[in-house]
């Protein structure tokens, strides 16, 4: 039975945007509307100030999305009924709800000093709140919902609908992000890319040929979008400076202490900030001191500066078919050879700087690989993907394909931040060890 | 001598703007980057998302064409050198640097509460805080600056550029609003408005003939942002509460004390939210607790109910010119019949609401003349515009040409909110009553 | 069954356009690609250059927003079956088959020198071509089909949707003439518009309250693209220059000959003007001679001048309920005396201008009501559509709503053009008429 | 003296375009007025139908981007008046003045059959019809204008800003192309780009590095433009026919007899085809019957079919820095291999095709270094631009800066064009070669 849709929503991406009762229920709860106060970048809007836009509306863009996704596979008949759409709307709608205050900032934080994630979280909330209550209530299974939107439903291509290098997530930050920050780097044809879904003999989420460059656009944009919002230097500096405040003073705060949600869910990014500018307690250390006046001089912009950058540019690393093994050894090892002097540098660094930034000094390494950044261009996505062609019934995996090959590669980058006060020291310190 | 630009900022709506020594100094206050956590519309994003821009943005733009608009006054010979442009500009940057939290709702609290208006507040920003040195420091005079940011210069046509129906406020916040709402009323032309100002020979600000389609459609456009968000049923029910639980609360919280601007430096949208919610004040009587209950629905967004709207449109009251005075006379009573009309509504509907709202119950009136809603489509600013027509020698107010005189008019509305408990009771006393 | 797509179309307006087998077919006819050399808008690209667009695109826009209707009148159970939704988007790609060289100028020239029309020719086109063949071959019925084209299907509300004041001709041809003209003023949200439409209980098409705001807006755009581009004073020029010459030498170049259809598919804007400048028939006669030279003159863009102009404002003249009759009188009287002044003001110029003009001379009236202006803001669609409020159980027309009634209204015009020499000469005769 | 403008025109890519007298008397002109019937893209509306944009807009576009140019050097000093200004904007105007029907189709028929170009023509425009008059007589130097708009001036920069790979021709046309074929791919950022540009000190036009991001971004969507659009498969097809049947038929209609300009400028588009349709000289040969029937199934849109289609990338062939010759020859010597590779398969295909293709046959081979072909991404620009670094006080070429390099690369393409009838076998004989 088709949805039946109640409401709409506004959305500058998505124009109007329909929901179902179930929908509505979710989004009504508090539990969903504290995505409202949680960015969707933490520290964009330092550069770009209109990046103040929330998780809340790109879990509805995402939704949105998912529905469109689920429309072409039903179409398309890799889906039976339109049961499975609902389904996908909900668990799209709901993948970020274990988000904390500053994304993948507090998520950093969750993974050093916990065992927990947003996926550990976003499943415990499906699974045990009243959104586990009105799921039932209307019909739907929390299990199926928590697997899909974390990942871990039996069937791949699903998984694949929700999160990663062809999901609606990517689809819908991609231009959300692009059109709040206002560069003009994230156009995403998701029409088109969308329509174009097919799903592979390997039960893979795959592209028809037809999509090719929709979706090479789309690897240019995140690609643009890395370099000019995600990892931009002065954007960074701001979320470094968040990070590290919230993993210091998090002993004296506990941010993560996890054992009910409900303190959980009083967390926000404005809320947060005005913790750490906050601590007031008498017992606190030089070091818990001089982070907290790192949180104000966030609140403040007054930020750290970057005073030594390192840019790695390699190949993407693929898995050669057995025929080219041969032929492609040379730039298979030079690749190899790149990644290796890349780890060499960010070990010397973090020698280097360890000591320093453990007597509290603040002294900070930021790597492109850091899991508070969004999706850089290295993560293992893009070679999973797959290009299904009905007529040359042959089914490719994108990096084996030329224009593609082309533009994808590896994007390292190594930063170190300092303040204003010991610029010259840190500078020094480097440069010698060079 | 032009300016010198030191650097840009990349602004959605327009593009990159370039900014100068002192600007920087300025914005790099923490008194300026404040704004950037009081919202430019306190309760739109209730509805709208998107609409989580802030107050930061818009003060930016409006200094952006701030500049534009004596640009073009200086190669027209109205501005003797270019040194005003700074000071238009620097004044644009600073005019909403007087808000409080949820800007206009604040604005309200103020009023009631307090001798204190944004402009007065502002004033004193500009003449003693460290913005007054920075302005000193750079050769600008604070109180100049103070003057043309609240429309107190001696010169009329240099406070119509930074506040009124031609002013780059207006211009800057209805294509803002409409992009982050994701409505598409708010398109305004204003690169060939701004390219148009004239100064009439009574030294007010005029616009040349050639620009009156573009106008036309900006007052169109106020008038359709008024309807779609500024004065949308649900954003209102939203900032009813807000304004009406800061109000109540006020008195615990003391939010309107100014004897030191610290504390109000501190204030932004979500930190007074926190507040509102988190009253524990053991003394608080049933009224206050019951106001305390509206801040945390409020923040779960479970919104009052309209109850009661009532519509009054009518012809803008224009001063005739004496030949017209005789002609017309039918139509101006009709317009003051209709306005009698509204005004008996409102009154009736108080006086059957006053007492229980004032014995603490959730029941309210908002009507479209409220200081917290941004120009309502009534205010006199319409009918003071003139168009210079070089050619014709003639300058004429706006409301004398057909074109115009056809879309401006009155829009009058009063709208009743409570909540689910008491909607019935509520909805029948209003009925009796009629 | 729903329809099934083979391939889609890439559209600045509405993105990409999916298109089936037997729509293929029609669009690859000559007869259809022959749209391509038809401009949309005769001369509106000596004013805004972009505006090049042809009748082939906005017949692809209809069809495609000729789906979406249907798809909602079948989703709301108006429609038994999404076979009607196949005929209405065939209905919509030929509702513009019979259109000739200059669209709505050519049509002016039929009116005048046939006994045709632009719906006769589509009607022939339909039910006796290879189109005919496509039709019957794919299962379609050309009658059926030739009838929702043009208005004659016995189910009213289906004719509505191809033409009208709720069209999908209307809601295509708003946003595309703005966007290819650089003009913002045609932004149109159909989506919402299309996605409210309902059935009245008199069979008419409706919408729902929810899109009021969004029909306003319409209302609005097309006001606004009236003024700024349809009947524009410089593209009105032009087009006058081209009707007239074509009037005048159709008798040589016997353009609308219809005897054969073959012909008539031969002729497009740039070779119709290439016959009008070529005409070198040695028998023509001195006036012939002047109109050949009128024809050069346009292709060199020296246009005539406009040498008078007026304007007349009214109200719509509304069918009023009784209830009304009698306290709106005075309104209605107004009306009628303004309506009656214009046309006196119509026919004097007329009895001025006439003999000239029948003499050969390049002095031409102008009227608003031309029928080669595209929907000038006083047909009667407006007052003919109903909006449809479900809970509330009423129908009711939309100009006694108080918003749109504000908006709505009657503007009625006329200009005189003459060239440069006569200038002097003419602008005498009509002030001395005065 | 700063530009005096008297008006304006309306453009969807740079809104209000202001114009000099000068200027308006140049696009007054019939010879430019001719350049509203030469699209900028002779074939690209067979596949992307909006796009039936003029080089009339396009002229005037790269105007307004010339005096952004100008404007922005002579504030940085490397102008010395701005009389070069009104220079600029004049060549720039006029750059395109020279272009035939179907742009650069007929500049490869002039290359084939004649001696002359479209700067040539352009030149003999500027110098010696009633264009060089106007010059005149408004101040300007008929000469300057000429070699400023054909890379002829002596000063190398100025040369650089009408034409290349920074040029306002390149910035003008791929947002417009972009926008009226409905493709998302040639946003540019060109107010941060002009902005940026610097002189270097061997008086080349060069960025400063803050424009880094955008340069880059503007390569990219040259790139995707370049597949998308300019070198479609369709596209081709149409241009490949329109391009052999002027070539075969010029014998017969002397399109490029070039002894006077008269006939030249008579020559457009629709004009072309309807005369290449039309020829009717009982003379003709079978060869010239065929190419007569290819003009005709062109003007029907019956395509030629691709039957063979060979891509090669490979990294731009920089020239080293004598400090790296060494360690990159690996990879200089694999670009030249592929290069080889390359070209001798365009021979192959040549000696294959190529005599059916002399006795009349309809088989074509397309290659991505056609002159037709607007900047594919493999011309020299690339290497030529300089990056201006005022801190670091270098000058790099861009292709030595690793983010440029990566994405940089030629793109050479081969196809094969026949028709339906004759597919199987040129499919066979080149299988057949392999």
């Amino acid at each position: 039975m088709p949805l039946r849709y109640i409401g709409e929503i506004t959305d500058p991406i998505h124009k109007n945007i329909k929901f179902t009762l179930v929908e509505r229920e979710l989004i009504d709860t508090f539990i969903f509307q504290r995505l409202r106060r949680i960015r969707q970048l933490a520290g964009a809007h330092l550069v770009y100030p209109g990046a103040l836009h929330s998780r809340f509306e790109h879990s509805i863009g995402s939704m949105f999305l998912a529905g469109l996704a689920g429309q072409t596979l039903l179409e398309k008949g890799y889906l039976d009924s339109d049961d499975m759409i609902q389904n996908l709307r909900i668990s799209a709608l709901l993948h970020d709800i274990g988000h904390g205050p500053f994304s993948h900032l507090f998520e950093e934080v969750l993974k050093e000093c916990t065992t927990h994630s947003h996926e550990k979280l976003g499943e415990r909330i499906i699974l045990d709140t009243l959104i586990t209550d009105i799921l039932q209530r209307n019909g739907y299974n929390p299990i199926t919902i928590s697997s899909l939107s974390f990942g871990k439903h039996k069937t791949r291509f699903l998984n694949e609908i929700i999160s990663g290098g062809l999901s609606v997530d990517l689809m819908d930050y991609l231009p959300r992000d692009s059109y709040f920050s206002g560069t003009e780097y994230g156009k995403v044809d998701y029409h088109r890319i969308i329509n174009s879904l097919e799903v592979t003999n390997s039960k893979k989420l795959g592209i028809s040929r037809s999509a090719l460059y929709s979706y090479e656009s789309m690897l240019i944009s995140r690609y643009q979008m890395f370099k000019s919002v995600y990892f931009h230097k002065t954007v960074r500096s701001g979320e470094v400076m968040l990070l590290n405040a919230m993993k210091c003073l998090n002993s004296v705060l506990n941010l993560t202490d996890l054992s009910s949600l409900d303190s959980f869910f009083e967390l926000h990014d404005e809320k947060v900030l005005g913790m750490l500018c906050d601590v007031r307690d008498p017992s606190l250390g030089p070091k818990e001191i001089s982070y907290v006046n790192l949180a104000k001089d966030y609140k403040k912009r007054e930020l750290l500066k970057c005073i030594y950058e390192y840019f790695s540019l390699s190949r993407q690393r693929q898995e050669l078919r057995p025929d080219e093994a041969i032929k492609n050894t040379g730039e298979h090892l030079k690749s190899d050879k790149k990644k290796r002097i890349f780890d060499a540098q960010v070990s010397k660094l973090k020698s280097i700087i360890g000591k320093y930034q453990a007597s509290g000094e603040q002294v900070f390494l930021d790597i492109s690989s850091a899991p508070s950044i969004p999706l850089a261009p290295k993560k293992e996505e893009v070679s999973s993907i797959m290009v299904v062609d009905k007529k040359d019934e042959y089914e490719k995996s994108f990096d084996q394909i030329p224009l593609i090959y082309v533009i994808s590669g590896y994007l390292d980058m190594i930063r170190v931040y300092t303040n204003k006060e010991n610029r010259k020291f840190y500078e020094t310190i480097i440069k010698d060890s060079e």
